[in-house]
């Protein structure tokens, strides 16, 4: 059970870091941090750029660790944004990554970067938020710390909880798996670019402004999803969708060594974010398969399985959706189109709409 | 053992938001922050400002988690640190906190902020004082995440676990127990008033000059003590210096609801901290009183147990030193000096030192 892996994410910074960076690339970094870091101790289990670390406690349980860092004008901007709203995705966020290994969320720590303009109403505001979202999921703030910065920053760690046999990681696609997401895809970045005023919808498109808005400002982890589904089915892989869907297949499929055929026509995508990606000049698949943020999970699974899988997700309110099948890794990640050709799947995430 | 408490650590800010703390005061913030968390959930023990949150397992040991930011220009300087240093120091006052609740360290994650200017060769400079010092501990670095900042900064989380009969609090000090402390006291602040270059010792202390630079550059926490402590007597009160021990001394007093006597002939400080305070033109009690970032161990106990707690500390080749005794509430929080009249011991820190 020993490996010497780590877990790891990476936001490409900006600026000569970042041409460093892309040199060596996200995977060369992890590697040479990997090296870095060598081998883990006794009881560490985790996938390289698994979405929490891994650690048997007892032979029965894993405990599980995810930290994630949030900033003004990076992640979100308090310009914009209320307090309250960076808080509550801030931990959204981050507890997605505890959903994301089938997992039950448990603690929470927080540290504050503060502003010196900060007002301490912001501030309660902003533990509001992070309460409220967490207090969702019975998660407890059991910490933290507060420092000044120059801009607003968060850095979250949470602990979480799964059973051993339940455990989901990236690197366990198997061959003939299913490919399935919960949710639909893209409202987060439709609900970006409507907010960023670039575009707008006519009257009498209120309700679809609000659920756009809303999937992009207020995300909802899949915290019942993820722990309902590792206890119904046998997942093989599972991933949350942080950094749009076309790269999560990638970290899927790199982790474990295997391909994938997805689906375009199957692609769950919503009426009104269709209309925001025609407004925007955008194929509304494209936008579906870059948007990040989204927090939906995707996931394989037997084909067997598929109708369990599903009656578990629908069971929660939630859609179900199977969008591809795992194939071998030298039939490479391939989007398979309406008319029946395929071309490869770029592992493009929101970094490419943001560019 | 469910309690509404959070574990939380507050670095004052400057500016508005730090006049606007001023007014709340650090324990009014975190009473207002501690509100709004509400309630903790099932199994969670944590003492308010302790130094690690404190969560039940299984009835028989505790997890402890932990976190720490550190920026550049308000917890190093990038400009005068190596990026193996700041990697170090930071670690290891993150590990620190598990040393002060008698744990032993297991894990830990890292979150970097990175400014574009940083090279590739800093970030691995960097991750080896991060890892060099989790080594020396057998703690692994099991995750984390790199993301885009203006200022180098680094957020730890460090898990431990400590037997629940052993775990060390802040609220726990007893009427009549000794006070004492790990190693010496001053050298940190020492150190780094010899690094901002104001003073200088002569041709002939080159020794005392590295004695002084390096507790203040690249401190070792106590991980071993307070492991050891905690299974050879029955710890009263433990907490680490990180704020001085001035400030230290009330952390444990308020939680504890007592107050104690700190007799200044007993401060243990070392010939080259008198030597540079005495350049300094700074009184050498006051100068270890308020020296922070020494990363020693203050603690109570039985008097009857001080001999055996001292064979326990000298026997890992560190000082032991019993610097006062707890007293009645009411009595206050009072240094001795060694003419015997008394004074109220202000809960002055490093702040003090570098306003």
């Amino acid at each position: 059970m020993t490996a010497a892996l780590i877990s790891m994410q990476i936001s490409l910074p900006r600026g000569m870091m970042a041409e460093l960076v892309r040199e060596l690339g996200e995977l060369g970094l992890i590697e040479k941090l990997r090296e870095i870091v060598g081998a883990a101790g006794e009881g560490v289990v985790a996938g390289i750029g698994d979405d929490a670390a891994v650690i048997d406690l007892d032979g029965m349980n894993y405990l599980l660790l995810s930290d994630d860092a949030f900033l003004d004008r990076v992640h979100f901007d308090l310009r914009t944004w209320s307090a309250s709203q960076i808080g509550g995705k801030a931990m959204a966020a981050t507890l997605s990554d505890i959903a994301a290994m089938g997992g039950t969320a448990r603690t929470c720590l927080v540290s504050l970067l503060i502003p010196a303009s900060l007002e301490i109403r912001d501030l309660e505001e902003l533990y509001r938020g992070l309460v409220s979202m967490a207090g969702q999921f019975a998660v407890s703030i059991v910490g933290g710390n507060v420092v000044s910065a120059e801009r607003l920053g968060l850095c979250l760690t949470v602990t979480g909880h799964v059973e051993k046999t339940k455990v989901c990681l990236r690197s366990t696609a198997r061959l003939g798996d299913a490919v399935a997401v919960t949710g639909d895809l893209g409202r987060s970045e439709a609900g970006r670019l409507l907010l960023a005023g670039d575009i707008s919808l006519a009257a009498g498109h209120e309700r679809a402004v609000d659920s756009l808005r809303q999937k992009h400002l207020a995300p909802v982890p899949r915290l019942k999803c993820g722990a309902s589904l590792a206890g119904a089915v046998d997942v093989g892989a599972m991933i949350d969708i942080s950094d749009g869907l076309a790269r999560e297949v990638h970290h899927i499929t790199l982790a474990s060594g295997v391909g994938a055929r997805i689906e375009e026509s199957k692609l769950p995508i919503l009426e009104e974010t269709r209309l925001v990606a025609q407004l925007a000049g955008i194929d509304a698949s494209h936008l579906a398969l870059g948007s990040g943020e989204e927090f939906e999970l995707m996931f394989t699974l037997h084909p067997a399985e598929v109708e369990i899988a599903r009656s578990a997700i629908e069971a929660l309110g939630v859609a179900f959706t199977t969008i591809g099948e795992i194939v071998p890794r030298d039939a490479g990640v391939r989007l398979i189109e309406e008319d029946g050709t395929s071309s490869a799947l770029a592992p493009e995430g929101w970094d490419h709409f943001r560019a």
